[in-house]
């Protein structure tokens, strides 16, 4: 294979899925292999014609509304076409750096959950001081809510501080920034395949449902939450950006990281039941870096429902998914204090700053601050690491309104 | 004109957009003339070359994503095509029975607001009988959640009943078909011209960003709601299916329609603050129809939040819209109990059924009902009536999960 050494994070066992540009041209879909990138269009053309038109446009839908036999099909021409010698005269005049990466896929809609008991522990302590930390439902069902798609965007895109309404001490409502902008480090999972209205995905069938794994920052200004979100949930606290990182990990990349989710202690009805099934916990480290320096390591397996219980549910009542839909994990928590997912958490409401180099402390984002989430399956026995690549932020000030 | 009398609710001052098609042929946009349909690719072929490649398609999305000046520059020419005499022999072959209705646009993202006092108030009331019946934001800004937009389906499709977790007398939780379904009669409202990130639409500049306006139902399993949905809002309880009418009424049919909104007796932020503005109010008048008999008459002039906050609230934080997003105005109540917009206010929750002819009673919907939700501008002096159609569904059960 070209120029990839044993044990890259991105090697044949990775190969995820990207769309690139060089210079002014449009974005084209692209496999990643090491630090280059091989143009998909081109290599179908010449090695699989039949599934040229599937990678032949500037996103994945195409090939996400095909069945998952075909994504499975291509995955593995793929990585012949990597490691057959015979095919590398073709392939190589095919691989270029990666250049400017884009948006993948057009997203349908955008479901994110609230998959961590930790983190949705610590939020309720904060948010509803005087109710139990875990809602009643919290343990029967993965709690989830529609969020806005038209506003997804690629790692890198520049976060505009939003504006929004909040109410301050004594009561009074006021209109501003936000002043306690957030970040919520999470796991995203791109749809393919969609369904009929009335036919729920079973927990048995989420891997013909599930294309790959990205990673996903859902931006949060916490006061405008917590002003707006009571009775029908977030909306402007959430919709100004949700960054994604670049590259879509086919979930057969994980085949050899699945954990056995936690011990669940409420008992779960049939639909959600996956005792008897292949663990869908995925062995995933994140880190977040807050301008150059990590902040926080909120380890995925500690998450307590599953991508594959949140397919069930999201469909249970008959609601159709489609190809490109992106459900997100809600923010990944885990039990420590160095491992929480947000600002929230990390500063306890703001109540207790953190330390950053240089006596910079901080408790909610600032402008020109710069977010890195990173996110990869370690290295583990003959299991080499599995690069999940980075979701990426500056916050900006926005513009004052006139 | 061709065969369309004065007064006709589909006359030249109303011209809705829609798409139809005939046989198995592939769905065509049109605008509705009395009772028959303009090819509008045919028409714009053979008079206005310029605009057809915004309507050859099977929706209106790129008609959408052209400036407001163009719809109005197509509405102004489509209006002279049928009447002017000296074009006749040119429309008339154009013209053709409406034939089966599709969805005229590509849902982008939907939002669902909660804009009627009465409403909010009555829902309180029944599912949060220990606070105040209005939640204390409800007055300071147009509270609304994101919806499922890929489950937004025409007029006509059939609505399965969903399946899904409900806590039921005694704290125990179950699962099975949703026993409280339930109706929402609400306005929509087609957003056009897209906008960029970080840049919100302010009020004076509402009207250039809605096409215009339809009928929503938004279906509701209020069990299925009451479970799940505090702390996110709703999900499943809604997520199953939302339905449109098939017209598209253009925002400018609508001009001599606008009357005020009621008092507002708490203080608007500048950004939502529409005393200086001509008002948004709209004279619309909803029926609902459950199996042939009428049973409410909810008044869309007694909304407290108008199109146009709802739209400027939506994107003050610096979230877009696209061409194709639905935003509607939630469940339309006025203050009698015969003008309830929802099952769940005109029931009592289930606690008073009322009564059908036959000496039926209900209290939510059983399996073969029918609801049909109409719309109209009622005549008023030399006003004439302006039809908004109406957005139908029959309740069907769904096969049991395995």
């Amino acid at each position: 294979m070209p120029g990839v050494e044993a044990g890259h994070p991105y090697g044949v066992h990775n190969l995820p899925y990207g769309a690139v540009s060089t210079g002014a041209g449009d974005p084209r879909l692209v496999v990643r292999i090491g630090d280059v990138a091989l143009d998909l269009a081109g290599a179908c053309a010449r090695l699989a014609p039949d599934l040229a038109p599937l990678v032949s446009g500037p996103v994945l839908n195409p090939l996400l509304a095909a069945p998952a036999s075909t994504w499975r099909r291509l995955r593995e021409a793929v990585r012949t076409w990597l490691t057959d010698e015979s095919v590398r005269p073709v392939v190589e005049p095919l691989l270029a750096p990666i250049g400017r990466t884009h948006l993948p896929f057009a997203v349908g809609d955008y479901v994110d959950f609230y998959a961590s008991a930790h983190h949705a522990s610590a939020i309720g302590r904060i948010f509803r001081p005087d109710s139990p930390a875990l809602p009643e439902n919290w343990k029967h069902l993965p709690i989830g809510y529609h969020g806005r798609s038209g506003t997804v965007v690629v790692s890198g895109t520049p976060i505009a501080r939003p504006h929004g309404q909040r109410r301050v001490a004594g009561g009074t409502v006021e209109f501003g920034p936000s002043l306690r902008l957030d970040i919520e480090a999470e796991v995203g999972f791109v749809v393919g395949g969609g369904t009929r209205l009335g036919e729920p995905v079973a927990l048995a069938g989420a891997a013909e449902h599930i294309f790959g794994v990205c990673l996903v920052n859902d931006w949060s200004a916490r006061d405008l939450q917590a002003w707006e979100y009571v009775p029908l949930g977030p909306f402007l606290g959430k919709s100004f950006a949700t960054s994604v990182s670049p590259w879509v990990v086919p979930l057969e990349a994980f085949d050899n990281a699945r954990t056995a989710p936690p011990p669940r202690d409420v008992p779960l009805m049939s639909y959600l039941d996956d005792a008897a099934l292949p663990p869908w916990g995925l062995d995933i480290a994140l880190e977040i870096e807050l301008n150059g320096t990590v902040i926080t390591r909120p380890p995925f397996p500690s998450m307590y429902w599953t991508a594959a219980q949140m397919l069930a549910h999201m469909t249970v009542n008959g609601a159709t998914v489609r190809p490109g839909d992106l459900f997100a994990s809600g923010t990944v928590s885990g039990p420590e204090p160095d491992q929480a997912g947000s600002l929230m958490e990390l500063s306890q409401a703001g109540r207790s700053p953190f330390a950053l180099p240089g006596g910079v402390t901080r408790s909610f984002l600032e402008d020109g601050d710069e977010v890195v989430i990173r996110g990869r399956v370690p290295a583990a026995g003959d299991r080499p690491e599995l690069g999940l690549g980075e979701v990426t932020g500056v916050v900006v000030a926005k513009p004052a309104l006139q």
